[in-house]
């Protein structure tokens, strides 16, 4: 490897860092930002330089906000049912909730799940907040929708054991086959869900 | 994708303009930057900024150098047989070659192959350069290790005919089934390849 120039083994280093990008790719991506115009990289550098200097976290819900932005634009926004409140591992199933352009309440943002193994207990989520939100007594339904993993299911478990005594509507993202999936791919722990899961027609 | 804050919006998409990586991607790695140490960002960005104004090319093989190195260190390894050149498409296949440990001679780096649909004809390729090479007289052989697909066969091909009136021995680099391989899996070019290239042992 040391053929190659120090300023590219820096950029292939910096790149494999990242998640799902091996030796390989990262240095396919290095040599490919080598050759592209100037501007690509130029970009890449500003955007990367100013990310985290200029964020911050909502104070009510703890999405990403701009850095001088107090609270986000959902939490903001008069027309969001404010008495909703779906719970996500992170910003970017903000997002994916969102995209669908079905969900009309809030958001809170817990920041991970619970992970014996990774050493993150319910400390190291927003769970405090998410209670202290409920605790103000406006809210009527929480929605847990984090991710049908295991993790997620546990985290989701936790919340309902804590926020029981709050006399609050505690749901959970139904599960089932994906819509344009098919029977015979889906793995059996699904399909166990979907039929249990079956409603009328 | 308007709830996002800006600055990593414009993450995303200077992201999702690098090859192989698609939107969902670009998100995912943007958000992985938020949450990771600050440094990884920071290095990210120094070393893009650097990339461009910190390298160039050798005079003589045009593989990637630092800025202020006017030949590169196989060029300038005196242990290097000068008498054999392997041309390849870019930078990335010297690294690959030099990664075998079992190619002691020179380059040369074309910077990409012929190619009618994309328009680049042998103008855009170092091959004028090469020729020059060839033409001092020190040169016995000449590897033809562009891919071994349809574009990098025409281009060798095109090399052949150029190189041809030199008397310099010119060669290709073998065709068979992949160390490793599986006779099952191979697609029926390369074991049509393999077949004819059978060698007595």
């Amino acid at each position: 490897m040391s053929i190659l120039p120090d300023p590219i083994q820096k950029l292939i280093l910096a790149l494999e860092r990242l998640p799902g990008i091996g030796p390989k790719t990262a240095s396919r991506l290095a040599f490919f930002l080598l050759r592209a115009p100037d501007e690509l990289s130029v970009n890449l550098s500003e955007a990367l330089k100013n990310l985290k200097s200029s964020t911050g976290f909502c104070s009510i819900c703890f999405n990403i906000t701009l850095v001088n932005q107090d609270i986000c634009d959902v939490c903001a926004n008069p027309e969001r049912d404010a008495a909703t409140i779906c719970v996500v591992e992170d910003s970017l199933d903000v997002l994916a909730m969102e995209r669908t352009g079905g969900y009309h309440g809030r958001y809170h943002v817990l920041n991970g799940v619970l992970s014996p193994i990774e050493g993150i207990g319910p400390g190291d989520l927003r769970i405090r907040e998410l209670i202290e939100r409920v605790k103000e007594g406006s809210i009527k339904e929480i929605i847990l929708a984090t991710n049908p993993s295991m993790e997620g299911d546990a985290t989701a478990l936790y919340l309902r054991q804590q926020l029981a005594p709050f006399g609050v509507c505690i749901t959970r993202l139904a599960r089932g086959l994906p819509v344009g999936g098919d029977l015979e791919y889906a793995d059996q722990n699904t399909l166990l869900r979907a039929l249990s899961g079956r409603q009328e027609m």
